[in-house]
């Protein structure tokens, strides 16, 4: 076709995870879950240990089925990563060879990089309790430490595979930071605000709470900064003005009760 | 005691965990193991549903007995955080409340924030199926929100935890993003790389590999180019040097056995 370019490969959705000799069906679904939840799909299986399909996969994945039913079988490390051109391994262990041994930040970094101008990613899972063996690592170019407590860090492989597929999902997520959902509300104007203040004002001169005239500029200050830095919605400081006009309403209850009280009548 | 402010409150290592009615004593192992992998140690329960200790909570902790040993029982979420500064929920369901809702990696920079200064976090959990119930947040200023895949969203408990204790931990790590572990070897001086070069460029001369002579320089440029940007060791380069020699000992025996086929003698 004119214009297409053969020696570029097709950029899939993702990182291609590739679990080598998974020892459990559970594991397979597990893992396929949460790559679905960080939006992976690309899921191959080198000689699962209880072969392939296993049911208790599905059973695990918790409808992460399009992972599984799309599962892709190989005879080794090396044939599952063929067509695929950045292959990270993770492994925990300490290996006598000259790789890069990246942090899971900047792996996941370096992944998007690659994504970023459509090349492929492989990541390569070893058994649950031996990880990937010397030869599986010949097919990584780069080698992933997920940094964890120094004296606790065995993860299992869904964990493991959540973590890596996180990170990936994470640099990518266009979530606002912070957001104060205000439901039909909106925020208070000042106007509002400045309302709301001058009726606890008035209440509070009324109920003799400033004695120490002095700082009562201080006082007032720190009480105002209290609501101010609340970030109050408008439908706030209307309940709030009701808040304070039922305790003034208490107040004047309770002086008429006093009174009573004193001249010997009980309410 | 002199100095002593007991209006600030001890700081611990990290974050509190706290599960709101945990269904199941594998949850709760599971998620103390990926507290312990994170470097959290202080979990409490909530009126977990099948009673407290669970004989299978510590057989899924893998080993993270020292979180469940310490385990502590509370009758109510807002029991359990009544002595903690900045309490945070997990939540993925929207809420009709004025609440602050951060991105996990925003709340984690948040808890951070706060345990520099010496302040205390809680991290709320509801249980497996249902969550958090609105009665339970009353008792958190922050809800947090982790992206994921929003058409498959649903963590189990533990991976949530995993999640957030992760974010928690990495924020901290001092690994550094990038090694090339050497063995015992140490990274190749110019003149050693140009040692290999000169042999390698001798060798190409010698197997009239720049036959296009005008396009040698781009050539050799290239050919260098990849191995410059190997960042050999010195132990490689001894061992490169080696296999060019076995290269060009090669092309001498196959010319030989060339020049003998040619005379008619089979060696």
């Amino acid at each position: 076709m004119a214009g297409t370019d053969t020696t570029r490969i097709q950029r899939t959705g993702g990182p291609t995870i590739i679990l080598v000799e998974p020892q459990l069906g559970e594991n397979i679904g597990t893992a396929a879950r949460a790559m679905l939840n960080c939006g992976l799909t690309d899921l191959r299986l080198v000689r699962p240990a209880k072969g392939w399909p296993n049911e208790r996969a599905w059973t695990a994945a918790s409808g992460a089925d399009r992972v599984l039913d799309a599962v892709k079988l190989y005879p080794s490390a090396q044939a599952a990563v063929a067509d695929l051109q950045h292959i990270f391994a993770a492994t925990a262990r300490d290996r006598d060879m000259v790789k890069p041994v990246l942090t899971l930040p900047a792996a996941a970094r370096a992944m998007r990089q690659a994504a970023a101008v459509g090349e492929s990613v492989g990541l390569l899972f070893g058994p649950e309790r031996t990880g990937l063996t010397n030869d599986d690592l010949m097919a990584a170019q780069s080698l992933i430490t997920i940094p964890l407590n120094p004296a606790f860090a065995s993860l299992n492989l869904a964990q493991a595979v959540l973590l890596v597929a996180y990170e990936w999902f994470r640099l990518a997520d266009g979530t606002p930071e912070a957001v104060l959902p205000q439901g039909d509300s909106r925020p208070a104007t000042l106007g509002e605000l400045e309302g709301l203040f001058g009726q606890l004002e008035a209440g509070l001169e009324e109920g003799a709470f400033f004695r120490a005239t002095p700082m009562k500029p201080v006082m007032w200050r720190n009480i105002r900064n209290v609501l101010l830095r609340a970030g109050m919605t408008e439908q706030e400081v209307r309940t709030w003005r009701g808040a304070v006009k039922a305790l003034e309403g208490k107040r004047g209850l309770r002086m008429k009760s006093e009174i009573e009280e004193r001249l010997g009548r009980k309410p």
